[in-house]
């Protein structure tokens, strides 16, 4: 609405000198826990501000404060769908991938249960999956079938094929692991649902054949993937897929459910008719253009990015498992994420060894922060069959886009001390 | 994390010459359409950066990024505790208003329903409750009761009276209309529920009584009245209060629900263990210190800004009757909001008006912005009896912290001129 040049002239200053200061008073933090979460990037911060400033509107109001946040959110929802190489109709904001793979699994659940009550998940799914299926399973009378993993970290796509019925509705398996970053054959999983809704076909008969044949989606949770790997829909071959926006350098608070076409669900949260009805809600067009913009640099970025990390995590999981003797690395060593370094002492004790690296100024994790409040034994770890003292002596170290080789020596020095040190 | 003075000393300087800015630009711009969100109040912006760049870590993590995130979302949690004379475990932070609403009715008909299935609501409450009300109706076997609401737009509390059941669980009455303004009898319905569940425990013994007499439970949508009324729920009485930042110049996509210790609710988005597991999702601690900034803000000056606004609000509602013919205000003109006009013309389209005055940099609205969209005569206006023309024939204009007594004379000159060629 307003040319504010000024401001932003000032605003890209404030950004350099800050980087700088940062920079400076920051070089004893080393953050290694970008599965956790990571920090905004700077150009996503200003595309936040800029809106926060400029299109605050309700995008529901008909007038030009209103439209104007409007345009904001449906240029955004272009953006988004290119990436994905989809429509922009099938793209729907969320406040989290919590809350797109609540919306996926209950919105499934509840529209389909007429064509069936069976769900198939895996053990290792992120909690929002999870915890979801449960309620189903507790409320509402579904029946969930959880695919065992095998001891690399990777769902076998033949399992799936065994466990689909003919009442199941929904399968719903992450793009990679949130802990152990191994990365599953999802167009493998697509082709065998292909198979299958084509053997339905040949069974039913009738005027409902349509939906019933339909009636077997394929959910993936992308949410840790989104920053590494290929998102686009055709390639995968899924029906719904869950974003976020915290692990890709943009705003916390911020989600997208890529929903094909013609696929009904029951809503999430109702009101206002936001979202096509399916998730009520005045919504901020700030952090929707902030998701944007971070999913835009992390695709433009992808290749580069995950040349520079893969060389890096290598480097860094040799190192570590030639210096410390009983160090296993958790998750097959090629099929993960170029930024996940997911490792097993023995006779250590992980949560220790986290807060012994904090003391020293570096960030890393043990489980995932989705269940850090929890002292059972992480059950990604479980579902490859680690034994309760690998799963206790385990460590996550994530890599970002701030990670030098110079922080990885410097950390791997830390490391040899302080197994040691709690080995004693 | 770091003392980044210089970052906000230019950040101040940014502020005032994009104010000063803005102010030399945007003078032909008149917003009046405050009910229908509030533009994010400066003071406020500047908490909200402040977190963006200092707090971006995952709440959930041990490590001290995580650390510094969970403090300030639990100061938060203290700060609007204290402005509404609660515990600081009484707040649950959500994405919005409409979410919070969702959260205390699915949450506690799905927790309470072994009590009974009976919910009393009102003819004209916002969406948000109505649908998440007809949902329970319609897929989980609750009865909903719809009380009517008198002329004048007040509900009778005696109504309330008349409509509780043995079975009844939940009251759910808005604070203050968003269309019409006018502002319910809380402190006093709450009186009745108060009665009636001594009677109750009269009736009941054995040892399931306290759990039972307990089961009658009120939740009051404040999001609109947030601005204007008094928030001690102490003196309010309820059990349950939603409210959200898009209304009190806070933060788009931010919410909290109050919840009176000991009531369960059933979680709305389930995963990790976040906002005492009812509210699972990375939050994101910008946005809730924001929301708590612009309440705690909201909290301070209330007095004052109610006094001026209602000073405008009688000042425009006069000239508009005197100047104007066949025009009649909406809802009491008393117990209603500082800020609320709402009125219908005879012989006018509401819709034409406010297309009309937004070509002139004015914006109003007509029903609320949640509605927008449709084209069904706004079900607040039904409800209070209003005839189709003059539903057709309504504007709201709602007033806020930038409005002025200029602002107010330009739009109602050009009020008349409108009518008169609307008229025509």
């Amino acid at each position: 609405m307003i040319e504010d040049l000024d401001f932003r002239y000032n605003l890209e200053l404030n950004f350099k000198i800050s980087e700088l200061l940062i920079f400076i008073m920051s070089k004893k933090q080393i953050y290694l826990d970008y599965a956790g979460t990571t920090p905004m990037d700077p150009r996503v911060e200003r595309v936040v501000l800029k809106h926060l400033r400029e299109s605050w509107g309700n995008a529901s109001s008909v007038h030009e404060i209103g439209r104007q946040a409007r345009k904001v959110i449906e240029d955004s929802r272009k953006t988004v769908a290119k990436v994905l190489g989809v429509k922009s109709e099938e793209i729907i904001f969320t406040g989290s991938g919590t809350e797109s793979a609540n919306l996926a699994i209950f919105g499934v659940a509840r529209a389909y249960k007429k064509y069936g009550k069976h769900i198939i998940t895996s053990k290792f799914e992120h909690p929002a999956v999870l915890r979801a299926c449960q309620y189903l399973e507790q409320n509402e009378g579904f029946k969930v079938s959880h695919l065992d993993v095998s001891k690399n970290g990777i769902i076998n796509p033949e399992s799936v094929r065994r466990a689909l019925r003919p009442d199941t509705i929904l399968v719903s398996i992450m793009y990679a692991n949130n802990e152990i970053g191994t990365i599953q054959p999802i167009a493998a999983i697509s082709k065998i649902l292909k198979d299958f809704r084509d053997s339905r076909r040949l069974q039913v008969t009738g005027y409902r054949l349509q939906m019933y044949e339909k009636a077997l989606l394929f959910h993936t949770d992308a949410c840790q993937a989104a920053g590494a790997l290929n998102l686009n829909i055709n390639q995968l071959g899924v029906d719904l897929m869950t974003l976020n926006g915290s692990k890709i350098y943009g705003p916390k608070g911020t989600g997208c459910l890529y929903v094909r076409r013609n696929i009904e669900l029951a809503p999430q949260i109702v009101g206002g008719s936001q979202e096509r009805g399916l998730r009520a809600g005045t919504e901020n067009p700030a952090l929707i253009a902030g998701f944007t913009e971070a999913l835009k640099i992390v695709d433009k970025n992808r290749a580069k990015e995950n040349a520079r990390l893969t060389e890096l995590r290598d480097y860094m999981i040799g190192q570590i498992l030639k210096t410390i003797p009983g160090g296993c690395l958790n998750g097959d060593a090629i099929k993960r994420l170029p930024n996940n370094i997911n490792i097993s002492f023995k006779d250590t004790d992980g949560e220790m060894l986290m807060l012994a690296f904090d003391q020293k100024g570096i960030q890393v994790s043990t489980g995932s922060a989705c269940t850090s409040t929890s002292t059972e034994p992480s059950h990604v770890l479980k579902a490859i069959g680690l034994s309760d003292e690998l799963a206790k002596g385990n460590i996550r170290i994530t890599l970002g886009r701030q990670t030098k080789k110079k922080d990885i020596d410097y950390v791997l020095k830390t490391l040899v001390s302080l197994v040691k040190k709690l080995r004693k």
